[in-house]
């Protein structure tokens, strides 16, 4: 099974392709740039959706659905967001197709049906969302406005990788207005820290926290948040991010409201998404050459049952049955378990398969378990096996869902911090860069320039500006310049 | 409140726009056709999304995702789907924008980024995900494949209304593939099943099961089930489809499968289908002239607890403190629950927001109540108020969500029953139609002509042959031709 994937030593990228096709994550569409999400990666975003949507209602936020379309006037209003993503919107230009009367079968557009206004298909949805605020705020009563929305965005791509970027993906988008400018900065705040916390605590991936430089920024943001994790080979990928909007889609779209003061004046704005891209993430972070390993909090399956069957149909009976019932008691403890009992393939063949989806716990049950009253208990993060009897089997698993969980974690941040490097000549920065790799914090001079320069010489940017940075005098690395701070670079997805 | 809502015997349909408005389940858009579900629409459109989707995966089904864009070519395959769809498409043609030299700040399509083959937003997916089958399915071991999507599809659409018909709509389709024929048509009618009992069980609508004639048939099926509401207006809802499709998908896309007799044959087929038009169905067959009446079993809020505020501080404080306590009570038995103390209104105001909102149950508490030990309890789909034992009181609402259920769908099974009509001559056809409305069930000669001509003269249509259709001997109403069975005619939505 395993031979099926490339090894990360020999070809990480390919690794990758191999591991997310291999596992039944997603396939390859006939529409360029586009993916299909298959059963198996849906079950798993399913999952990170779910506890993502509680954590959003948990802060307050209510979910509701925008249109599709934007139409193209609507991204010209805001001019550094028409500027972001003007180059990679796909237009409708028309509403009809009509048979070809020069080829049988064949359908063409109907040129009497063109739009008088291209629509573009929603690159992100602030300028659809704040032309409907205009009509919801009036009064300072209508204020904060906490929406979230779940939804599929396209962005044209040149370049596409399964999951990382896609021209279609699914993300959830949040918006929200705020009476204050204060208020408006606590809440992209408040959500790049569910974010962090969801990364960490489900998908066990360690994140940093910080600010993007002006370059990086989104288009229409005052200020990017965002949440940066490492992956296995050393390059860094943006897994969230938060952005303060200021009033510049509130004078955009001229959505003022009445203060508490009698006043009219503009409202302040929030926006924060995290997409399909977390599934690449989760895979790059934690797998190895073997599959996936997934964190038990998000697994689809935690618990794989498989039986190791006897010479007769009797004793095969009699472990499936014991197999079902011990399956039984961990689905009432609340585990989401599979039993595996398909005849057709055999036990080494299932082991293989499952640690390739990355199922945190196997048990395997054989006649002469049942008699010695215990199962055989392997681990997907360790590969530790472990005879466990069958009386304390569903409190074993119960808490090893924890210390999986717990492991992984572990692992990646062990690997994450000692890959955080800190440099102080450009020298030593190329040498970290390409013998090293992962996350250099070195002093930079604060210009777009420098920012330049470096990502022109080295392919490595600016993750971000960690929250609560230390402030300290340097030299930047580059330039040589005064520096007040170090910050993070590195080459990224 | 109820001021804000035309009447139904005013104008129904009025009626209707004003009660979705204004019970903030929807409101419009910039965008020609699409609306904006708003987050209390939206709300019912996630409970019933989850239990729609808990009976999928019940009855073995899995989530999946496939891309919104439909190359044209592939829509050309099967020619009575292409037929059907092509005059409704909204079509990708570009896939940049950029800065129009003539016009300072506006945005125009590049002429250089031209799609070689247009893209269709998807429709219905069965053109893309026939394509994928293609490379799933090689052997009857790949069969029953059984998947659902959850998406957003576009169907340009002249006429829009709310929820009924959208440009832009949400919905879930399943797409499965079998070995045979009597397995495709048993999943057909097993789904069409599961969207009756969601309707009736759930929603609380009494639908009619049945199949569509020919003419009213799915673009590309081979035979289409259907069930049908009615309207508090007489009008008939088709409130959900299921399709068998016979091989006519795998035939266009070629999908065969190795069958265990070791031959190459063609895929059988299933697709089925609701929308957010059911939303649509829910207001219009239970709510009255005050606003929304939901079902306890998909309402967003369950219950509403409602303070009669005292004259002074301390007497208010100590109502909200008992009612949270309430609250607290009935969340903990499972019911979704919200207090309302806010301060800034009255509570004769609040008890008409709710009724508009449609919340099953209110719970109204003051003072004096807290002496008596009793709360005011008033129904939503009766009116009716009670006053109960404090010491009662989570028990009381639990049963009551269950009879609430149970009545308001006995009452619009009731009233839909006594609006099914037996008719033998054209007169009384028409008189029916006119007079009484509803379903009327009629002898038909089966050709298309004679439907058409009966839609033309009255609008009526076929909605279904009924499911284990008595079959009895009569004459066409309109041609007095031989007939076996009655159908069932309304004018429909």
């Amino acid at each position: 099974m395993a031979k099926q994937i490339t090894s990360r030593a020999e070809d990480y990228s390919q690794w990758y392709n191999d591991l997310v096709l291999k596992a039944g994550l997603a396939d390859y569409s006939a529409v360029r740039g586009c993916m299909v999400i298959k059963p198996y990666g849906y079950a798993l975003w399913e999952n990170m959706r779910d506890q993502l949507d509680r954590m959003f209602k948990e802060t307050g936020h209510e979910n509701a659905y925008f249109p599709l379309f934007v139409p193209k006037s609507f991204l010209e209003k805001e001019e550094g967001h028409a500027e972001g993503f003007a180059k990679e919107c796909a237009i409708v230009t028309h509403y009809r197709l009509k048979t070809d009367p020069s080829q049988k079968g064949k359908l063409m557009i109907d040129p009497d049906a063109k739009l008088e206004e291209e629509l573009i298909i929603r690159p992100t949805s602030e300028a659809i969302i704040w032309n409907t605020y205009k009509d919801w705020i009036q009064s300072y009563r209508d204020l904060p406005l906490l929406i979230n929305q779940w939804a599929n965005v396209v962005r044209w791509e040149m370049r596409t990788r399964l999951f990382l970027r896609t021209t279609e993906f699914l993300w959830q988008e949040g918006h929200t207005a705020h009476a204050t400018k204060e208020e408006a900065i606590a809440e992209a705040e408040k959500m790049l820290e569910v974010y962090a916390t969801f990364a960490e605590e489900w998908m066990a991936v360690p994140v940093i926290r910080g600010v993007k430089t002006e370059s990086e920024r989104f288009a229409g943001a005052v200020n990017t948040y965002c949440i940066e994790a490492l992956m296995q080979d050393g390059k860094a990928l943006q897994a969230g991010t938060s952005h303060f909007l200021g009033q510049n889609f509130a004078k955009a779209f001229d959505v003022k409201f009445l203060s508490k003061d009698n006043q009219q004046e503009y409202v302040w704005a929030t926006s924060w998404g995290v997409t399909t891209r977390l599934i690449g993430a989760l895979v790059m972070a934690h797998s190895d050459d073997d599959g996936l390993i997934l964190p038990p909090k998000i697994a689809p399956v935690q618990v794989v049952l498989i039986p190791i069957p006897g010479k007769d149909e009797e004793t095969k009976t009699k472990v499936n049955n014991k197999l079902h019932e011990i399956g039984q008691e961990l689905k009432k403890a609340g585990l989401r378990v599979k039993v595996d009992d398909n005849d057709n393939t055999r036990p080494g063949w299932k082991f293989a398969q499952y640690e390739l989806k990355g199922v945190p716990v196997r048990i395997a049950l054989g006649a002469r378990d049942i008699e010695n009253g215990v199962a055989e208990v392997a681990r997907r993060d360790t590969k530790e096996k472990q005879s466990i009897s069958l009386g304390g089997l569903t409190e074993h698993i119960t808490n090893l869902m924890d210390e999986i969980q717990q492991n992984i974690f572990n692992k990646a941040k062990t690997y994450r911090d000692q890959l955080i490097t800190k440099v102080d000549s450009w020298e030593e920065f190329e040498k970290t860069l390409k013998e090293k790799t992962g996350f250099i914090s070195a002093h930079w001079d604060g210009t777009a320039e420098t920012e330049t320069a470096i990502k022109e010489k080295t392919k490595a940017t600016i993750r971000c500006i960690p929250l609560n940075n230390p402030q300290e005098n340097g030299k930047c690395i580059l330039t040589g310049k005064p520096s007040s701070q170090r910050v993070l670079f590195a080459v990224a997805y």
